[in-house]
């Protein structure tokens, strides 16, 4: 059959990270491509554990449907036990069970923005995110991303010169795919900019706990005072991605509209993955929990940045994050980006993500490329980066 | 602040069935007013050995990101377990893994559906459904529900007279509210229609598997030769709902377009709810499993057309279905639905669904609401019916 789509979807295409993930289960290939957490970082005997005395004493709780707001338990071990930093949950505010954090994101963007609205977001940004937008039909605008988060005249000039933007999407820690973290500087004049143009802010923090370098930089939701921010986390990094977890704090009149989208879209999550994250941050120390993940990271980050700066500290440049996941390396400009990325993978069987897989807009380009270290083992995060010096070698530069 | 929601949300309402839902923690209020399975139907020791196992053998693979088709296996087993008695998996086909049938159903319509189209439903309808095609501003068009099916003339009158005329959603088994079941010849009849006037048919059955009474129906997707007809079916109520596990079977040109939304959406659903579903087909006597469900229903069902027989058969008019969970009762034109809906609840202790929660439209009336059989004891079935008998006699009818 010929069938029409909507039109909502005619800029959405299958991003180019499904073209690498690919090479994922292939042996043969290192896999710099993910955004996995490190199988070690898995607290494996403590869900399976709480898992059974879940099966065992409250069965029904979690195989019966729950509310679409979330286990109230759980909302409340957020609030107490993660969020307790920081003042985040305002006394207006209040906490709504996602399916990821990667939900909250698309239904802040269902709830907020008509078909040829405006979202800000940094330039490059999570693909994922993006394609949540782009998927209402919505215009992505890129502000250049710099060391210490989004460019400030950009942004502004942009806010002055487009009246439809509804909201400036950004990860202030620890940035996908740059690593970049956000000054508290930034932060603080991003939200005065909101309040000048009165627009949202969709803070996205699913990195936030994993910073194992430098200080606590305050959330942008911490400082606002009226319910512009929405804040959206994850537990995909903290414990498990596969139980697909997340929240988002917001103004309960907004939260209103995202609960009667929640249960449009799944009625709600998972009650048993519910009920194992509530367990868990009931049972275990979780400072000490995120100190151990915060050293697996400071370890594999540590061996990346060493390979790369004796390997290739010459050839390219390289981002060196406080936390997270990622590094961002920037080729000069006489090589191909594109064919590099290509030849990493299919000659020397190392798989990176092509930056273009991070722009916002089809009309940008960039000479950078994501790295992950903490999903390939030592061995590997070493091979690997040998392999692209070859590679890089190899275009005599 | 004063938010400004997106206009796609200006006819979405909190269902009016979230308000009896308040009633629904009051241990005082005999509760029909529910869709959940029966608590004795949940293979409760089954999912706990099985769910050990998967956390000893297989932690990283539960616990890890999947992709966002689903779990290959899964895919294959629900193909070879649940669907191997029809041909529903056509050469063209593929099934993807849903977080629930509700997500297959709010992704066809997003993958479908612009702003102002139409979807046609039966009227009445599952409010789920209804709520999700509202929520991307499309227009309901109700048709008829008539005993044996959606009222045939009607449906070509609206197809003929509406050129944006979509999709046709339809529950054809034991229908959510009424329990109707579409004849054999309405669903030749619907398919033909569909083609004559080029519009997709979304076939929805969850309870399909439920039949305790009579003869299996050949599914409209079974009929289906050309990809005109979206499949979507549920572990919601054959094993949980709270794992959120649904799938959708479609032409693999759609499915793309589908995959693309539900990793927009929330990446994937819940591995471990995957890997417990899959486990659980691989294991079980899936024909013995859904015996069983079936007697557990058909008693329920049984003991509540008994009791509406005996104390009310002279004053309401209702369903006699045969599987699913739900009785659509008719109240004689002289006493208001809502009214007696009120009263129910609030001096009787016995929560029903008004009827008017199902409806498509705002400008239709009905006369009916919906009761559940599956998730009261055998108890409150019994003494449920006596108080509204009373309720009812009090109107002096």
């Amino acid at each position: 059959m010929d069938y029409k789509f909507a039109s909502r979807l005619g800029n959405l295409q299958a991003s180019a990270i499904r073209e690498i993930f690919k090479y994922a289960s292939d042996p043969e290939v290192i896999f710099f491509a993910a955004g996995n957490p490190s199988v070690e970082a898995f607290p494996k005997d403590e869900i399976k554990n709480i898992t059974n005395d879940i099966l065992t004493q409250n069965p029904v709780k979690a195989l019966q449907y729950g509310n679409s707001e979330g286990y109230i338990s759980l909302r409340n071990s957020i609030k107490n036990v993660i969020l307790n930093k920081e003042d985040i949950v305002k006394e207006n505010d209040d906490i709504i069970i996602m399916s990821g954090a990667q939900q909250g994101i698309e239904i802040s963007c269902k709830v907020l923005c008509n078909k040829e609205d405006i979202v800000v977001c940094e330039n490059p940004s999570f693909v994922g995110s993006l394609n949540s937008f782009k998927s209402y039909g919505v215009n992505l605008l890129g502000i250049t991303l710099e060391h210490d988060g989004i460019c400030l005249e950009e942004l502004e000039e942009a806010l002055k010169n487009n009246k439809n933007i509804k909201m400036i999407y950004l990860i202030p820690n620890f940035q996908n795919p740059t690593g970049f973290t956000m000054s508290l500087e930034k932060r603080k004049a991003v939200l005065e900019l909101a309040k000048k143009y009165n627009v949202m802010i969709l803070e996205d923090n699913p990195y936030g706990d994993l910073r194992f370098k430098g200080n606590h930089i305050p959330s942008i939701k911490s400082m606002d005072t009226e319910g512009r921010v929405i804040y959206c986390g994850s537990f995909s990094k903290i414990l498990s991605p596969g139980l697909r977890v997340g929240y988002i704090v917001a103004d309960k009149d907004f939260l209103q509209k995202v609960v009667i989208c929640k249960q449009c879209s799944d009625v709600h999550t998972s009650m048993l993955s519910q009920l194992i994250c509530n367990e868990f941050l009931q049972r275990v120390d979780y400072q000490k929990h995120i100190s151990k993940l915060q050293q697996i990271y400071k370890n594999k980050s540590d061996l990346m940045l060493r390979e790369l700066n004796d390997k290739l500290s010459d050839k390219i440049e390289y981002s060196k994050p406080e936390g997270g996941l990622f590094i961002w390396c920037t080729l000069p400009d006489n090589i191909p980006m594109d064919d590099f990325c290509k030849k990493a993978v299919q000659e020397k069987k190392v798989a990176v993500v092509p930056g273009k897989a991070f722009l916002p807009q089809d009309n940008l380009s960039t000479q950078s490329f994501r790295i992950n270290y903490s999903t390939p083992t030592d061995e590997e995060i070493i091979k690997g980066v040998s392999l692209l010096k070859e590679l890089l070698e190899e275009y005599n530069i």
